[in-house]
């Protein structure tokens, strides 16, 4: 099918366009490069050199004998997002095209209202398109398990039934995300589920737990089409971060007890879940939510196996929570939807953290030390981010 | 108390300010005049003539011997809000300054973009403002009911004790707006809701239901002192709208069915509510709810009894409802925060819907037709709004 991966030339966004196009998907990928710039704002490069989105098409084109057709431009700029929509005609969108991270979104002010208006337009502007030109077309929206927080109670997906005082109704699941980030995302949830009710559109959240690994079958292909690999304080998720604290000599870096328990999952079911997600459309009117992760861990469980497989000095820093959340909760999240559809899990092993750690140890001259600690403190409003200690920002 | 009221010259937000005044708090009025301008995009006016914020003051002063300081600027501009806060030194701010309609939330891409931008960025400004300048400044924020849309459940105020598969935890109350503006609203809740848990500010939100009525003891007291009247198709909201039909001998425009069932209350208790929650503020850190509304009425309801007052050849007309909304639910809301704190009610009655009447008779010259019927289709995505059939935006 024809599909449009926004934000295609992100962490994940370009190893999804690679995965649908092996599987004969006419694809197209959108991006502005907001995520490279970030990375000039904070003085840090992806562990991992990757190549620029035209060569890496370029060399697509060459391994595998598929075209990928990019689009340049910004989501927030409705007239990019109408004209691209009409030119390339998907069937569905996977939009991964927003600000991701939570550190980034609380450094100060001006980079909570840039998430916050970033994310939430562009989509706005997404579900104006879609209702215009076509309204059949999917959205598969990129959600994250950080929507939820840590109630006290079972995390379903995306709506409870609730019965209260001798009356039952099944609405939405009740929200308690804990960044501006994460607050961008609950938005555009209600944003969608609403264009669904007035327009018919037809959508699917995929409400993520954080991803970790690299590699992928694609990606492996050629050097040119590795995808980037994020290490620091703002930017580097949780496991990825670890195994790169530890082939360097770093101590781990927890936050406070580690008791804080997400639901997690491999790279390459990332990419399997959009395209299930994908050849099975929901009706039109719907808004369904699937929770996509495959494990829940404990950020100490996960720090100490990492320690076990990087043997020898590796040590354990618990450092204070820069977050404000609860360093030890009840957590147990319901994610029954993707393995129905067909999902074959890839569960994290001994395997999948020595690959982090050997790749890791191949880039380690480029490794900015300075950026590994966590820099943004969310009961600050003004945090100082860049490895250079300048402002980020005014 | 020191009070500034943000949005100080709108309906609402004027007659606040001359409340708090007239009880001897020490009050600022913050306003950019955006909704006089909406009257120029739409082509209408307030039905009763008001005159610019600076008479308004200027008389009050002369009535009452109270000074009400004006400060004019845009809750978008971050530095504004900053002097602002900081040449004031409020204990409490009152927010009223946010787009308030739903139809002008839905004319278009543009219009919708606009409300959530505004309404979203303007409280975080606020938010960032009071967290580094002075977080025991209590937020009295305006919600609006319609957050929660009509569930199948009775409505609680902000949160609800949920029971599942076995353990229990309170979470906010989950949303169902519908519209752009409400859907801001649902976001500013969240987002502030995260402001009080992370800095440790005290906000309270008013879920207010739909007003009605015009005069208040204050704006009684020199013709310069009236606030708006509105009664069209985009601002006007229900009764008052139907007063201003009645009046003019139009038919009342009944939505459909007319079986739609909404909080309402009296002009007066909006400003008994504000200095009530002013007064009695929430702890630091807490992040309250109160429902802001003293009756719950059928929209077909207030028509028949709006022309049982009018009498005569005063006729109903059931247009098809131009909104995506249930035209018969069950609506069993609660609100019993603001009475425990000592609210009295001024209820709906006849004497009421005559004044409104009278009022309307007054100025029916200043009538725009064309101007009264829905306008604004929320299925459609580009609606024509202006009296003058012009774009409304481009």
């Amino acid at each position: 099918m024809r599909i449009l991966v926004l934000g295609g030339d992100g962490y994940l966004g370009w190893p999804t366009a690679l995965h649908l196009s092996a599987r004969n998907h006419d694809v197209g990928v959108v991006d502005n490069f907001a995520r490279r710039l970030y990375d000039c704002e904070m003085g840090v490069d992806s562990l991992v050199p990757i190549r620029q989105l035209q060569r890496r098409v370029t060399t697509w084109k060459e391994v595998s004998g598929h075209t990928v057709q990019p689009f340049i431009g910004d989501l927030t700029d409705e007239v990019f997002v109408e004209e691209t929509i009409r030119e390339f005609a998907p069937e569905a969108i996977v939009h991964f095209a927003e600000q991701r991270s939570a550190p980034y979104s609380m450094i100060d002010r001006k980079h909570a209202v840039y998430t916050q208006v970033n994310n939430v337009v562009g989509t706005l502007n997404l579900l104006y398109a879609i209702a215009e030109i076509d309204p059949s077309i999917h959205l598969v929206k990129l959600g994250t398990m950080g929507e939820y927080g840590t109630p006290n109670i079972d995390i379903e997906e995306g709506f409870i039934e609730i019965t209260h005082k001798g009356r039952t109704d099944i609405l939405p699941y009740p929200k308690q995300p804990g960044s501006f980030y994460h607050l961008s995302k609950v938005h555009d949830s209600h944003n969608i589920h609403f264009a669904c009710r007035i327009w018919g559109l037809r959508s699917t959240d995929l409400n993520q737990g954080i991803v970790y690994g690299q590699e992928t079958p694609e990606t492996m292909l050629h050097r040119d089409l590795r995808t980037r690999f994020d290490y620091d304080g703002v930017f580097g998720t949780v496991l990825n971060r670890f195994a790169v604290q530890a082939a360097v000599g770093y101590p781990l870096t927890v936050y406070g007890k580690g008791g804080q328990t997400r639901g997690m999952l491999d790279i390459r079911d990332t990419l399997a879940c959009v395209e299930l997600a994908c050849v099975n459309p929901p009706e039109p009117g719907e808004y369904r939510v699937f929770n996509q992760f495959t494990e829940s861990f404990s950020v100490i469980d996960l720090a100490e196996w990492t320690a076990k497989i990087a043997g020898g000095d590796v040590t354990i820093d618990n450092v204070p929570d820069p977050r404000v959340e609860k360093e030890e909760h009840y957590y147990n999240a319901v994610a029954t939807q993707l393995p129905a559809l067909g999902l074959k899990p890839h569960f994290l092993e001994d395997a999948t953290i020595e690959v982090l750690i050997e790749t890791a140890k191949q880039h380690k001259d480029r490794v900015e030390f300075d950026a590994i600690r966590p820099t943004v403190n969310w009961r600050s409003t003004k945090s100082q981010v860049s490895v250079a200690k300048g402002a980020a920002g005014d």
